[in-house]
């Protein structure tokens, strides 16, 4: 949409909210400080989903986790009562299959080597990608007598890893084994790059630590799909055909959500129940400006009641 | 030993051969490359580490290889004919034993939470060093419920990290727990740094690919032991107590060996039967020079019979 205000409007008044929602018809929401935070749902979120709907609204919940296919995703969405369709959830797992299916035209005739979860294989395979590992490999383990026995596998086309709680030696030589392979050519392809993951007790290493292993042995760099990297939000434009000068990116970091949006050229709602203060995001040395700051997205229902 | 000569000088003649010796008290010496190659020892290697030997030099065989104790390296060389005992090999895991005890002081009432093999436990056992982790965790599996379930432990002082076919999450996971707790200080160390090692069949992942999966979540960085990194070469001043100028570093690679002995101002002599060229050693944009340059370890033999 062109060039963006680079001082962020802060949205105080229930007239600011509305103007600042019928700029757009597309929002892509964040989960975690912006919708929740971890099982406990923030205040004002269930009313601001529904009065957004009902304004004809198309809300995609956008996340880096592989882990679960969106299928399961909605799952813990009915959990915390937000209303979602595996339509309205966009997970870096199926927005690999769909750079995999629409982006690249993974020849039907090659498969992918999956080290990751079941989200990963399940939406690979929802788009006819044939994929192989993933927990095929769960629990075997090399022994030093082994490394002659890992053999090139010509129809491997691609490498796909995300967060793999099942990580192991066989997993990482055999996708390594398949993309040193310069003549095969297969793609290396990651669901995304954070490093850590929030746990209840503390923070642990997430999908990019697992596979700073690969790219350190490769010497090579993989395409990594999710926030706040574009290949993401290239895959939601192919897949859903919004107007990005009619889309909002909505998210509690600076460094994820709103670089996500402003990569992509497209608007961005901080919110302030997160990760990212306000003090950061209008730090003059600050690169990353959201657009609009707002206290919560849970602060965007009190239009309807005005 | 202050500055050596930029230029390499080219052994070719008995005369030469004889000069260079007379030169040296001790040898460190690499061992795929210089000895043998896989397990075919090298020509004239059995004679010369005979030759040096009888004329009162110290030889002492130096590798980045962490997983096996040097008890076990003994044997290796035994099968391939050549004499060593415990006393002439200097490996990763040992150099990291040394660090600890003689460098470091590890106090007594601390453990090392080791993700490596059983060289490294081995060796740190042998100087008093309590140990966890390790073939403990072998298989040991985490679930996505079971983060809340590692817990910090104040008995770890330092983590060792080496070459482990055994890696799993639970001990990355583990090893990030204990490293990220800034206030229990716990020192990080890497056996070696090696991002591939060569097989039958082809390059694998080696201990600095697997190492950085915590590097990269941790954003610290480890001391790192092995070749050609200078904490080896001062554990090994540490633990022989040689005079630096009448000892000389014997390797194949300007990567690993030569940059080891030229880091650490001792003399280097680069054998031709390995890894890199002479005219990688000549070439004009080459920054690591060996000062010596030998068709192979195994012409020094011929002094003998001059």
């Amino acid at each position: 949409m062109g060039s963006l205000p680079n001082t962020p409007q802060r949205l105080n008044t229930v007239e600011e909210y509305k103007s600042f929602v019928d700029k757009f018809d597309t929002f892509l929401l964040d989960l975690d400080g912006v919708l929740w935070h971890g099982s406990h749902v923030l205040d004002g979120v269930v009313d601001t989903v529904d009065f957004l709907r009902k304004n004809g609204k198309r809300l995609v919940f956008v996340t880096n986790n592989s882990t679960l296919s969106r299928a399961n995703l909605v799952k813990k969405f009915e959990r915390l009562g937000i209303q979602a369709s595996e339509k309205d959830i966009f997970s870096s797992a199926f927005a690999t299959a769909v750079y995999l299916r629409n982006i690249l035209n993974f020849p039907a005739d090659k498969r992918v080597y999956v080290v990751g979860e079941s989200g990963i294989v399940d939406e690979l395979n929802a788009v006819g990608i044939k994929t192989t590992g993933a927990s095929d490999d769960n629990g075997i383990v090399m022994t030093h007598t082994d490394f002659g026995k890992i053999e090139q596998d010509p129809s491997i086309g691609a490498v796909v890893c995300g967060f793999d709680i099942n990580l192991n030696y066989t997993k990482l030589a055999k996708a390594f084994t398949y993309l040193n392979n310069k003549e095969q050519g297969a793609h290396f392809i990651l669901t995304n790059d954070d490093t850590t993951f929030p746990a209840p007790n503390g923070i642990y290493p997430g999908t990019g630590s697992l596979c700073a292993s690969l790219i350190t042995a490769l010497k090579r760099k993989p395409l990594v799909m999710g926030k706040p990297n574009k290949p993401m939000l290239d895959c939601f434009f192919s897949n859903y055909h919004t107007d990005p000068s009619r889309t909002c990116m909505v998210g509690d970091r600076l460094d994820t959500d709103i670089d996500f949006g402003a990569q992509g050229g497209i608007a961005t709602l901080m919110v302030l129940t997160g990760v990212s203060t306000e003090q950061e995001a209008l730090d003059p040395e600050q690169p990353i400006k959201p657009t609009f700051i707002i206290q919560g997205f849970g602060e965007l229902a009190k239009v309807k009641d005005a």
